[in-house]
């Protein structure tokens, strides 16, 4: 046996793990029965300490060691020098932060999100205060072991886009308010569109049906997938050949089950199609998390579910072909809104409070005015105490509109009771990219638009999997950008989308 | 920290793995889609190799030397005693057998299993001969290492049914065919009775209400539970908090999912029931077969499906009851089927050559020809080319019919190519015991008659908790029956109860 099977054997049984971990949660969360929350706790703790034992042993230390040794000189591109490279980095940075920390803020992360979900509901930030204190020193602290040149934030940002920094965000921040803002305030003067056939009776069964099948004619495979109901929508995957999404239903408000099933189908799609060489191997697995996934980075899967959601699901040429489908799906719902209404319907511009109604546009204020108190907290220039009133006014400066209360405001994300600082960003970084895949297939393929037209998906499609999806965990975000778009991250292709699209339905 | 809490914590974590891989089976046979199945395989196999390292480990050895010396002297009887009694007689027993045998054993049975699904579909008995022949060899070699005073089977028995030996099966099966043979002479001799409104279109919407309907009543939780669908009816737990069943639906022949769903319910209500103490100890873990389960033996666990689904569900005061609201659910089916043909039809007595179809009584008959097979295979005293051969002589024998073909006869089972010799006989012993529980409830609970008359299963639920369920493996299924109803394992209670109802139904 070479050292390469030996490391490859380990590190599969790593995967094995994390995907069950994934199931347990899954299970968890779409089908355990009420009474079985305690002990299941305790079962994902097990699984849990079993995969961190075995990639924190001595024996991953050694297995890395023959292998580099056996793999010098190889292609540097190969699968199985990236595994190995892939490895190492999350081997070498997981052990600069002391166990005892990472043990620490594990356990306050339990108890904060208790006491976030009380705050919520009873709209009281004082009462989560103490806990956020907490979790925001811990990660300063998380981030000072990491280490970092110029912004705490940036070691922050590994753990989800690596490569990423604060500087970076702040530029690309400031480029895309200059597009993001007249739209806005051409919205607001313009008034809203006719939104009342949104809001009428639309059983479950119909908008499942409908979802699904187009979630089938972008790529989903339901033979390695299925569709399940949860309080939160989520895709979660157990290797390529299974990998699963939820949705959850508003009887009175169409969009939500439908976009949301799209959304997530994106993810679900970036998953199936990773190559299956991959399946198992440290390309199809975040070693630092101990999380089962075949995306590269936070940013890159969201560039799939917003692509797939909006580029796609919310374009006009897409209702064009699927509208006449969606009326006779729910025929006396929509008997009386034109394909043009429903279209203009759906892709509403409207400052709102809660980041995830929010739509395609101010969406991405919501991230920034959470990145921003973000970087402050991380450099200590803004106190805990002082968040609800800064989040507030920040509120208002971007979207022009203040929070009824806490829980609509500071308190509506889990992510900070999580301990997930850093996060957040992602959200814009794949809107950016998702307009960057876009128009480099569109460059690729002269045929895409037309075939796009005639609801045909499959050059797209297949674009995205020979550029992005096969490669799994194997190439970093940026390097894929550039070998698929020829260049990095850049805003101008998504500001171009928003200024074309949002031009037309809101001329000046 | 003690010795105890130590041990305690150690099995805690196995037990966390057995629940564990029990989810991962119920989700690939309930949930998961079929492109799932590769990679779900090699998950369970990962996580069933660090249970069986763990159990296996110096670190059990250790635990268990220091954990005995620190608990000498307290009670015999006590969970703390019990418990590291279980653990330390597993982890003998289980060293016993050669590591290499093992491992041979289970490669060979997937393969089996494939060669047995191939041979039944295409009726070809010597397509599976050659792997059940190395299986039995193999399984002698078992028995061989277990070591027995008497007969082999004794050895085998001890996995399924500790205690049993085949000296006493040989006892009590020919008890059991001085009551049984004469029912079924006289119930031949009386023909049929009206069987038809069974067979006519009842919708599985009605079916699943009504069964679930009565598993509550009998006392099954489904805040602690939930009934699926697939394709072999089951019942499975990851601890006492989440217990859940399956059933199939035959929409043209309505006793299928109902009797199936009350069985099933009946395993469910046990492991629901065990002392919450005993969460995650060594006595709700079958340490020795590395399976998650609160019930003490086979047959203890089937005595209950069969008590509830039998003694309750096909009694006449139960109908009584509910025949009201079966109606109420399927009018037009029933219209013209009372009370008393609908208890004759589903108390058929009827040979016919299917195991899982057959009724309450020749259900034994059954059992007997294979129990009779397997100890002349662990004999050496019948080869296998000969099995169907046996197999028809011996339905014929006792059954008076001879099965069409190989796969309604000797292939009908999964059993042999799942390598389970030596489980067949628990199925009868949980008849007999089922009586003898109820017997004994009836002698303590004078009430308990007329409760269950009218539809009250609170008293009979509770006995059976206080006297069976809430010990979970604390004691042995002799010392239970001892214990609670004065006597071992012994036919007389159900050849009692066969004899009186089948006697009504079929007088002489």
């Amino acid at each position: 046996m070479t050292s390469y099977q030996d490391f490859d054997d380990h590190i599969a049984q790593i995967n094995d793990l994390c995907c069950v971990i994934n199931l347990l949660n899954w299970d968890a969360r779409t089908q355990m029965p009420a009474g079985g929350n305690e002990t299941r706790g305790r079962q994902m703790g097990t699984v849990a300490r079993l995969a961190q034992e075995l990639f924190a042993s001595d024996q991953t230390a050694r297995l890395l060691d023959s292998v580099e040794a056996e793999i010098a000189g190889e292609d540097s591109g190969s699968y199985r020098v990236r595994a190995v490279r892939q490895a190492r980095e999350a081997y070498e940075l997981s052990r600069r932060v002391p166990v005892k920390l990472v043990a620490e803020l594990n356990t306050l992360k339990s108890v904060a999100q208790q006491y976030w979900d009380e705050a919520k509901e009873s709209n009281d930030f004082d009462h989560f205060a103490p806990s956020l204190e907490r979790i925001m020193e811990m990660t300063r602290q998380v981030a000072h072991y990491i280490g970092y040149q110029d912004h705490p934030y940036d070691a922050l940002l590994l753990r989800y886009e690596p490569g990423m920094t604060a500087a970076r965000l702040k530029k690309i921040f400031s480029e895309l308010k200059e597009t993001i803002l007249p739209i806005l305030e051409r919205a607001a003067a313009q008034g809203d569109p006719r939104l009342d056939f949104l809001d009428r009776d639309y059983p479950e069964e119909g908008q499942r049906a409908f979802s699904l099948e187009v979630a089938s004619e972008f790529g989903y495979d339901l033979n390695r997938g299925r569709l399940d109901r949860s309080a939160h929508p989520f895709e979660i995957s157990f290797t390529r050949n299974d990998v699963r999404i939820t949705t959850r239903y508003n009887r009175r408000f169409l969009p939500q089950a439908l976009f949301g099933t799209l959304h997530e189908c994106g993810h679900a799609i970036y998953e199936q199609n990773v190559d299956p060489a991959l399946t198992g191997t440290a390309l199809t697995t975040d070693l630092l998390d101990l999380y089962a996934v075949g995306g590269v980075s936070y940013g890159t899967h969201e560039s799939q579910s917003r692509l797939w959601e909006n580029l796609v699901g919310r374009s006009y040429g897409f209702w064009q072909v699927h509208y006449p489908r969606l009326k006779h799906v729910f025929p006396s719902q929509l008997a009386d809104a034109s394909l043009e209404e429903f279209y203009r319907a759906i892709n509403r511009v409207h400052p709102s409070p809660i980041r995830t109604e929010a739509d395609e546009v101010t969406y991405n204020l919501h991230i920034m005015l959470r990145v921003e108190i973000e970087m402050a907290l991380m450099e200590d220039k803004l106190a805990v105490k002082d968040l609800p009133e800064v989040w507030n006014e920040k509120t208002r400066a971007y979207l022009g509109i203040i929070p009824p209360d806490n829980k609509r405001g500071v308190l509506q994300d889990i992510h900070w009771s999580a301990g997930l600082v850093g996060s957040f960003p992602t959200y814009t970084i794949g809107n950016i990219m998702s307009a960057q895949w876009y128009t480099a297939a569109q460059r690729d393929l002269p045929e895409m638009d037309a075939a796009l037209e005639q609801g045909n998906y499959a050059p797209l499609f297949g674009w995205l999997r020979d550029h992005v999806y096969r490669y799994g965990r194997t190439f970093s975000a940026s390097e894929l950008l550039q070998r698929a778009t020829g260049s990095d991250l850049n805003s101008e292709r998504y500001r171009a989308y928003l200024s074309k699209k949002y031009g037309e339905l809101f001329p000046e």
